[in-house]
């Protein structure tokens, strides 16, 4: 199933027109990805797909170095190199004229840095920020990014599955992570989709920790938090935390409220209400459980072709959920100088409505 | 050898003393890591180090679920949790108050967005860019620094001389990523300090491609560029080109002038010289044996906490190089269709103005 540039751009331009916006400049590499098939970092470069809605032009802007892999996978074929010593605003004037009224960008992405050069070159411009637009595009997947974004689920679900048998007395948290990274790229990923969590004992307490030379103990958390980029350009995001050996009962009465949480988060889902109900729910077990200064993070975050992108699902945001989102729910008990437990799916709201989970992995808990 | 936070610090705020500004807003994760040692990336979320002048405090803001991991990295002990249903300007405004005339801040790393939300919380205040102070004091790496850059360098060599003894035929260019990668954990870097580049055959004239499935071929240029991060923060970045088998005599002749190209930067590099004489002298070799049009990017790039910062050499950069950089120098010569080498070392000018070369992996054409 392949991506549909054609018309993700015929919809954007449609509402640029409704704005009334002249010129869009997209910058976001996550989205220049979207709609154009080219994905690729451009660092402190400059790279931009530039909508001319004058003109129904699009020109893709890239560093030059990057020209032979963009002519090959963009959908928009005129594709404009930039070298190092060429000004990309100068580049832009060029190609764009002065005429220019509304100039839309992503508000979020272009630096103060940016729009100082831009102002420079379009002075009598009104800038407008239309990431909202292309948020509200790319919040709803399509069928082909689902089947990506699952795809993405299926490799670090097996990464997963594979590594875990690894684990051993004496390894650390690091040479737990090298295994799941190797493991991501020979079952066909690009790579990690974030920093690979690996996080033991008292450790799995930091919710962004990072994995360390500590070495497995026995009664430790084992806090694994990992996804894939996979070459279709979706990522996946999953976490499970085990138990090496025995567990105390604290440590399963933790481990069952966290569940319960998982559960009660992944119930609430459902087209019509509202994303912050999904947080409640999760968090009122945690709540009544006496845990509630324990999670102090939102329960969940959109993901796809970023690995946190909209929406964000915490308890204040009264957004109506719809078919078509995909993000995480991942609720936790950190406990500092102890440890901690997350247990994170993703999930999907249908065409009907109604919550797919994309993650099989089982969520009992793991005794290694 | 530990990072002297309290220098950097001073020595930052004496400029900012010079330059008027009373609050300044440090917002770049790399820069919030050489002030403080806490080495993080808040994603979306927001982190920042204020530095307010007027009082001599020093406030860094974390995401609450960074919290834990700031108190105990950071030099800086005043941390601020911001949980993901508060607004971080308003908090900003609570523990800064209104009476800020110039306030600094990063403009290459301060979203359009973040200006308007501290347009709005701060209305009277002038907004400076103060990245070149702070660019300055980064470029001249101290001696703590070039041994952990040293480390990294080390590091990415011994994975190098590891992995080339894993190419056998049949492997794939993702097969032979993953095992880089491993070794880089096996051999104690947290990960790559950029997307590892594998690209063999024709893909090796693709100076940003993205190793895929192409299996390697006897005759085959392969292009590994490559680097590590550190626990200490410092990143390495290397190119080698080998050949798999017998080399042509063209092989053979693009190989040659690229190592000329390489020794001739390198030989150019001196404190006094201006960086673009790296660039040219590189550039000329090249240009003189007739491949000049495939050779489109500049030379060389500072690194250290970044894997790309300043400065950058290119052949329009007339500033004047002193003791302190540290950078790459990377010719290459990308035939499209036919396949490419880069050779990329890592330079450093001391004390004495000399150019120290960091790497030190063979240079000469290997085959294997």
């Amino acid at each position: 199933m392949k991506a549909n540039y054609q018309n993700r751009l015929g919809t954007l331009q449609e509402r640029l027109d409704e704005e009334k916006i002249d010129v869009t400049m997209i910058t976001s590499p996550a989205n220049v990805f979207y709609y154009t098939g080219f994905n690729s970092d451009p660092h402190e470069r400059f790279m931009a797909l530039l909508i001319d809605n004058r003109t129904q032009e699009f020109i893709l802007f890239v560093p030059a170095l990057d020209k032979a892999l963009a002519d090959t996978d963009s959908f928009v074929k005129n594709v404009v190199p930039i070298s190092d010593e060429e000004d990309p605003f100068l580049k832009l004037k060029e190609k764009l004229g002065n005429n220019i009224k509304n100039f839309g960008l992503e508000m979020k992405s272009v630096s103060m840095f940016q729009h100082e050069q831009l102002s420079t070159v379009f002075p009598n411009t009104t800038y407008e920020d239309i990431q909202p637009l292309v948020n509200t595009q790319r919040l709803r997947k399509s069928q082909s990014e689902i089947v990506s974004a699952q795809k993405a689920v299926d490799i670090i679900e097996t990464v997963l599955a594979d590594g875990i048998k690894k684990v051993k007395p004496g390894m650390t948290e690091l040479e737990l992570t090298a295994e799941f990274e190797f493991l991501m790229k020979k079952h066909g990923a690009v790579g990690p989709s974030f920093s690979t969590i690996v996080l033991s004992g008292e450790k799995a307490a930091l919710p962004h920790g990072i994995p360390g030379n500590r070495v497995f103990q026995k009664g430790d958390f084992l806090l694994i938090d990992m996804g894939v980029e996979i070459k279709e350009g979706y990522c996946s995001d999953i976490t499970r935390t085990f138990i090496l050996g025995e567990p105390t009962d604290k440590q399963k009465e933790i481990y069952d409220i966290v569940l319960q949480s998982n559960q009660a988060g992944i119930n609430a889902v459902k087209a019509g209400n509202q994303l912050k109900s999904f947080d409640i729910e999760a968090r009122n077990v945690i709540k009544e459980n006496g845990y509630a200064a324990y999670f102090n993070n939102r329960v969940g975050h959109g993901l796809g072709i970023e690995v946190h992108e909209e929406p964000s699902i915490h308890e204040n945001n009264e957004q109506i959920a719809e078919g078509g989102l995909l993000f995480t729910i991942e609720p936790g008990i950190y406990i500092p100088g102890y440890g901690g437990i997350r247990i994170e799916d993703e999930v999907y709201i249908d065409e009907s409505g109604e919550a797919e989970v994309l993650t099989s992995y089982p969520k009992t808990l793991q005794i290694i």
